[in-house]
């Protein structure tokens, strides 16, 4: 056994470095690369893709991981050798060729996307988008035989969970939002509410994001914050993570900033003992974004921080507003076309509109011409807005374009599972919201550490949440928390 | 054949992409990594210096190289065969361990050399260059057999170059240079000389970076400029190079900015069809270095570059100096400690005390412990100042901590090559004098390109520079350039 595991463990840290340098690959895409670069980028890409493929469908490895599985191993050896099985055996179960296919198709479909948004039209995009789709029902075929597409897809980004799952998340969801979003509408607030409009430079805009990345403990030592146009964060090793943001406007740079360190404390907290192997991971893209909105919606949007943190934003990007003034900025509702621009009412929504149609895609009862259509009917019955353009409509992500069926609902995930670990924090900790009025996180970042962080990939997300709120996914909490603050913010 | 040289190309490819990724690794550790990445980014350099090692040492590759030599072909299927042979053949004679061997001890040398700056002593680096000195000569042997260790060492960098070439440059220059700058020091002007000091701020230095390189064609959207301690220019593809500057001040950063543009031209110079193989290199560092030392010293350093740059700079900058006093300013003569902010005229007698001194290293008959000592009163002999502390003397460049003996006489010979290329180019463009007082240098990298860039790797670097100027490496024409130049400056 130790002749295996070792071998196990070798693989898996080659494997490590080769995804990390993708990354870097990835970052560099994205951050400081020159227009020109995209080409050499993709062959570069390609030829990391294959050798981390082929490290890891080698006959050897599978040799080694059957023998282990016989040994019952306990403990981390165990779980390595049961969640790197999983990966592997999914990776032998889909035919080179297939991958190979996928790869280049949203290469295409990417740049397709791109074009088509230039003439605003969701024509040019549309064979493209019906390739991917047929593409990834093979591909869900190869996943999991005994499950619908989609459902191979799900489990993909949230391990565990199933579209009748996500049917009933969503149904109720739908009920409550529309609930909480019509009293919004009803009140008196709603009507009179003004964006707040505040112009601050680029230069203090930085100072901003330094002051608040600081706060977080996301510190130039081990986070790099750059400029990009979508806010992402990638990590390149285990003190090396990265961050972007945009400088449009303060209060959303602030947002993206806070987002994305939430990630970033993710990847900094996973367990040092884990490094170079599956468990090194978080155990779904939902547990991930709950950081993220944790700090973002639950920390950075509440009246404590504010309270707090007024003064410390007046200051560094030159401005003079209240508190308040930040707090209804900051959380104004208000239906817009743009999933990445909605406020915490409405965002679900969204995801709401594209877990139907992807769901009905993939398992074949929607077609892709058909989509612009059903994607503006549905919008305007879910927000009362009309889609009058595909930017504004269906070309607006490019999610679909990267052939990545099944990751809009780990958005919704994230979210609820944020309210329900930020509630628990109160329970545990209830020094918590004066702790964001002094901005003094370190004891909240210490408590996500140990409930959620240091687990790493050795259980399933649901089951961390379980272990730390009494409970899996409950999106109870999370409307309790939208009533309660909305109710305060819009008087009903 | 068509078989072996498609496996040749293959490898070659790969090996490309893994180097060019080992080039992003690289710069991003100077640019962008925070602090903490270290460690890992050493381990993700180790793991590709090892896949490109495995793929050159292969013996498949070998076999179908020996296939091919038999073939006698010719074109570029000839000169891959046989520049690719002679590296293969080089990696396959040196043990995999004594690379090893190397690879750490220069990483534990750069870390031990770093330290002894802190505590400004040679002592504590001593020991580590000792370690060093012993397995390059080790190294050598290898190499050639037949060779002195420090010949087979010039090969690597300056192939066709041996000591005793270098003997007879260096021995001429010695006398040539102490002459000039004994013309200078002895001068009225000299005496009264005073640095042009310009306070010059970050934000506008940037503005005169992106000017200068713009005007070079050093265009975003496929050279990127970045900040770091030391400038550099590293290629990630042919049509993405990174160059950095480092905001100091306005002049320095001007002169970094043109110099690592030089370099940018010759990475982007290189022919497209050669990519990917081994030609789509330039043959020697010093070749390389004429590039960079062309667009720095001939053109950004003389009259008429800032007779028609100084209304530029002034506009960027926000000052107001007249074309005479930058002129003067960046060719001030003064001998200083620091090698890398030498003037022309002293520059190349820092070159001389490195050669010699590692010259004797890697022969045997210096040693390490003696270095400060020797080096201190060379540095006396050769410029008349005295050296009161090793981070102003022997600890200042890093060259020796990462095993690089035998680089150094490179800076020299690309100064020289620079100035016999610049000579050549105003006798077939008489009007290029012209051409850069309105900065329009097109038809000057034209030039730059048919005669130098799209060589690529199928000439050695003296015949390249033979074969458009009429004949090989001669120190007479940078002596001549020299006396002209500084005869005028100086009122001698």
């Amino acid at each position: 056994v130790h002749r295996e595991l070792k071998h196990i463990y070798e693989v898996q840290k080659e494997v490590s470095l080769l995804t990390s340098i993708g990354a870097l690959l990835e970052w560099d895409q994205q951050t400081h690369m020159p227009a020109l670069g995209v080409s050499r980028r993709a062959q570069q890409l390609r030829l990391v893709s294959k050798l981390v493929h082929g490290r890891l469908t080698s006959p050897s490895l599978w040799k080694s991981l059957r023998k282990a599985r016989k040994m019952r191993l306990r403990g981390m050896d165990g779980a390595v050798v049961r969640e790197l099985s999983k990966e592997v055996s999914k990776l032998r179960r889909v035919p080179t060729g297939l991958v190979e296919e996928l790869s280049q198709e949203t290469t295409l479909a990417h740049h397709a996307w791109k074009q088509a948004r230039k003439s605003n039209s969701f024509t040019h995009f549309a064979p493209f988008l019906q390739r991917l789709v047929s593409l990834k029902r093979r591909h869900a075929q190869y996943l999991n035989r005994r499950l619908q597409p989609y459902d191979s897809l799900i489990n993909e980004f949230e391990e565990g969970m199933t579209s009748s799952k996500y049917n009933r998340l969503f149904s109720f969801l739908q009920k409550e939002l529309r609930y909480i979003l019509d009293s919004v509408k009803g009140s008196r607030l709603y009507r009179r509410q003004r964006p707040l409009r505040i112009r601050v430079d680029k230069a203090h805009q930085r100072l901003v994001t330094e002051h608040i990345a600081g706060r977080m403990a996301v510190t130039p030592d081990r986070v790099s914050v750059d400029v990009s146009a979508h806010p992402f964060s990638i990590s390149i090793g285990q003190q090396d993570v990265r961050i972007t943001t945009r400088y449009t406007n303060a209060l959303d740079s602030l947002s993206n900033t806070v987002h994305e360190s939430g990630h970033a404390l993710y990847e900094l907290g996973l367990p040092t003992r884990y490094i170079h192997t599956v468990l090194h991971n978080a155990p779904s893209y939902g547990l991930h974004e709950s950081q993220s909105r944790f700090w973002e919606n639950m920390v950075a949007a509440s009246q404590h921080f504010w309270k707090g943190y007024a003064r410390h934003f007046n200051r560094l990007a030159g401005i003079h507003h209240s508190w308040r003034q930040y707090y209804r900025g900051i959380n104004l509702v208000k239906p817009t076309f743009i999933r990445a621009e909605a406020d915490e009412v409405t965002y679900n929504l969204h995801v709401i509109l594209r877990f139907e149609i992807e769901r009905e895609l993939m398992n074949g009862r929607l077609r892709v011409r058909e989509l612009p259509q059903v994607w503006n009917e549905r919008f305007h019955e879910l927000t009362g807005l009309r889609v009058r353009s595909d930017n504004n409509g269906c070309l607006q992500d490019t999610h679909w374009a990267g052939a990545a069926f099944g990751y809009f609902p780990s958005y919704c995930v994230g979210t609820v599972y944020a309210s329900q670990l930020y509630a628990r924090l109160l329970k545990s900790m209830p020094e918590a919201e004066k702790l964001v009025q002094k901005l003094e996180f370190k004891p909240i970042i210490g408590w996500l550490g140990r409930k959620v962080h240091s687990k790493g990939n050795t259980m399933l997300a649901d089951d961390i949440i379980r272990k730390t709120c009494g409970e899996g996914l409950n999106p109870r909490v999370f409307i309790s928390y939208l009533r309660e603050k909305y109710g305060e913010l819009y008087g009903f």
